[in-house]
């Protein structure tokens, strides 16, 4: 649909390598990593990251969770939905749009998504079609939730 | 206990103010600003928010919220703890044992501890004396949890 071509990423040991780059590498990476070592082979694990390629390096990701309706405390009505976390493009990328060509394709399912705006993001997410909900301590617990509503779906009071 | 005195932060206007200076800035913030404005007057709400000041200004930060054990799905025995979020040094104030000051006020409470170590702070927290759990997807959602454990207090498998 972009400029930019959107894969679902195939997690090996070159993958995890790739992800050492991002700012935002923790317990996630690190449990597939282990998992893979487990299997003592160059495996291919079942992930939620999707990411964008160029000059064949990993440049920009994001990880998008598909979360039961039965769980949804945000939409109305209540509804299977995508929660998108990590969503970073490495320095030399950004200001290309390849941010938001990952959220183009995170839309492109069709479900409700959920983000937390970090570091004062929030313009960029207003840009990007979202809207704040109305804060809850006990449900938020610090985040700053972001939605993105397709047609027909609205907000839990 | 130590160097500086760790306050439980008065919320109004004051200190929304001086929440702007910090990066971790969002809707908890924005929705707190919103609960003093319906009041109309120069109210002190109550918040999960504590701090330390120099010369008058607020140059640290944490949130301390306290789960109840029905919820916990981190130790053993499940247990109330406590989620710590949003610390914070301001830049020109860092390397000064600001942030070790509120976490031991953070221990101080006698309960388990949960936070989630961001943007390669790991080392931080380790050093704080809190552990890695086993990354659990569906539980952590891309979080990086890492937990203090008081004594007699084990982490669920």
């Amino acid at each position: 649909m972009g400029l930019y071509q959107v894969e679902k990423l195939k997690i090996n040991f070159k993958t995890l390598e790739e992800f050492k780059e991002f700012r935002e590498y923790g317990l996630a990476e690190l449990s597939m990593l282990g998992d893979l070592e487990a299997n003592l082979i160059e495996n291919e694990l079942d992930s939620p990251f999707y990411g964008i390629y160029q000059d064949d390096k990993l440049v920009a990701r994001m990880s998008l969770y598909q979360i039961s309706g039965k769980y949804d405390r945000y939409f109305l009505p209540a509804q299977d939905h995508l929660e998108l976390w990590k969503l970073e493009v490495l320095a030399p990328y950004q200001r290309n749009g390849l941010g938001s060509e990952l959220i183009s394709f995170a839309k492109s399912f069709g479900l409700p998504i959920k983000t937390n705006a970090r570091n004062r993001s929030t313009l960029f997410w207003e840009k990007m079609g979202f809207q704040p909900v109305h804060y809850n301590p006990v449900r938020d617990r610090g985040e700053s939730p972001y939605v993105w509503l397709p047609e027909g779906v609205s907000l839990q009071v």
